[in-house]
């Protein structure tokens, strides 16, 4: 019969080491010699010793954990965003606490608050609602994901570079309009990184002398809402740009496949004068009636380096002397395009 | 400036109570007066005390920590399953640790034993790796949902009801023949509670004496090679059924989607004699091209049920003299049909 909590005291009688010894093997273990360190690995196994993590941390303070708070879980995107994020677990070791935002401020500084008093050792923030300057008073480490991040450090796709690859794409297929749809309901914020695909479609637009036009539309989050707003805009597009050949860059891939079934309820298939191209590189995209050419976040990427400037952070916070930042970091990670049906025909 | 950690020789100093007053309204809030304990709650706003959690932990013991591994975040069914569980905090107020698993056991024992480190009160378990006897060892609260569960508290869809609707209404739009594709692999699995599908299938057919074809295959987890799968089953039964009405029924609605496409790529439209009902009602069963009629589980309620069912195990346990459960307790949640565009027609 196994004893149920062992001890530091039932491992040193068992080692013939002192207490002292078992404590700095779980606290210093470089503080002993190899051969030390062995045998009371070794005295561990044997007497089925389970860690009691909760001990360890009022012992030297770190817990290893990292907040999280996401939007939603509804969005392929975050939804992989967090798989990539907890799936470095085995890179790190860092363990996740994880909460899902609403939206609303002020229940998400109870998360924050609910997260600090469990001492964790970073956060990582999704959300778009707490400004960050708010974040930055925090004082802890702290690494957004494309949000506004003029305060703190961040992790963000090349937003512009995949704008501006986007309408490229639609512009070597000779479209003589060139039509990007955006979520973003405000045409000049340019703080937040989603709006890099607005500037680099313009740019790209402007420099090469093509007709476009912007669309700028709040959705809301609902199928029915979607479609109903993607249903107005394909009418009017439609009748506008009649015998113009059509390029459409959508500005993520569900909308993108939402508008694709429209096009296709309507005509029974894409005509010659529609190209399109989505973004994020969602499953859906590929599992389309039509699959959907777009421009692919690396989303391994983004949440592995994510993490790895919060972890450089954290453990800067525990040297000696830690050397603040002096100002945020913010890394930018490449998109990568995606040619499919929509643009190369079928 | 704020003073950085507030004591309890802080928080006694200023209220005027002593240390061992201050202790009880973090530990046994009850046993103060409801106007000490406002006096309290003042002080501690005032002097902007920020709990610490990991030294209450110590105090009492409970953690409020409920660890979680889940298979994927790939599939939407795990994403709003780990939403839904999420939004639980708000009203049970417990934390949650998440893992994905990977499929294979040692990986998984050894986030079971982080978890264990960390003093979690309870476990659940989405993954199918580890068998409930194993998992009924731990000696932890315990609940599973919509996995093998003989040996542990569980949470599931009535899946044989929602095999028994799916056929029921694809017999009503009088299909000669009746298949069902499903992707368990073996055939002969009836602990696994998505089984029941296929039990409600084939027992509504027999009772009903209808034409029948059970289709098990496990289609792997790309879309490549679900399509391909998907493509030489509908080749097959096109040929097999010709000039029958013929009633699909998908065991996901993922799977279902892919299918819909394929037949819409074939023949431009789902053809007067094809009859399709996919399950879970995801999103995808919404936004397809032609909106598939399915069976929706309630995950909001699975999600509910099982923290609701693991808060009573670890309320049990906190008790002076706790009552172990004689048997595992197994609860149902009903499905819910969609009826859409697969069997209603366009």
């Amino acid at each position: 019969m196994k004893k149920k909590n062992i001890t530091f005291n039932d491992i040193a009688e068992y080692t013939h080491f002192s207490k002292t010894t078992i404590s700095r093997y779980f606290n210093d273990p470089d503080s002993l010699t190899l051969e030390n360190q062995e045998i009371i690995a070794k005295a561990l196994a044997d007497l089925d010793y389970r860690e009691n993590k909760v001990a360890r941390i009022l012992a030297n303070g770190n817990t290893e954990f990292i907040g999280i708070i996401i939007p939603n879980l509804f969005l392929h995107y975050y939804a992989e965003m967090l798989n990539q994020i907890l799936a470095t677990y085995e890179t790190f070791g860092y363990k996740f606490l994880v909460f899902v935002g609403n939206g609303q401020e002020e229940t998400e500084r109870r998360y924050i608050d609910e997260l600090l008093s469990y001492k964790i050792e970073g956060l990582i923030i999704l959300t778009h609602t707490i400004p960050s300057n708010e974040l930055a008073e925090l004082n802890i480490p702290i690494v957004t994901i494309e949000r506004e991040d003029k305060y703190v450090c961040s992790v963000n796709t090349d937003n512009y570079m995949g704008g501006y690859q986007a309408t490229s794409l639609l512009a070597n297929h000779d479209c003589d309009v060139i039509i990007h749809i955006n979520y973003i309901n405000s045409p000049a914020n340019p703080d937040v990184p989603a709006y890099g695909r607005v500037q680099g479609f313009l740019d790209f637009c402007k420099e090469h002398h093509i007709k476009h036009e912007l669309i700028l539309k709040e959705m809301g989050n609902t199928y029915e809402s979607i479609k109903n707003h993607l249903t107005d805009i394909l009418n009017v597009i439609t009748e506008k740009y009649s015998g113009l050949k059509k390029g459409l860059f959508i500005s993520n891939d569900t909308q993108a496949n939402i508008l694709v079934n429209l096009i296709i309820r309507k005509y029974g298939k894409l005509p010659d004068d529609f190209f399109l191209v989505g973004f994020d590189n969602s499953p859906i995209s590929q599992e389309a009636v039509i699959s959907i050419s777009t421009i692919g976040q690396q989303i391994d990427k983004l949440a592995y380096e994510a993490i790895k400037l919060l972890v450089e952070q954290m453990a800067e916070r525990k040297k000696r002397k830690p050397k603040p930042l002096e100002k945020p970091i913010h890394k930018v990670i490449t998109p990568i395009l995606f040619r499919r049906e929509t643009t190369e025909k079928y």
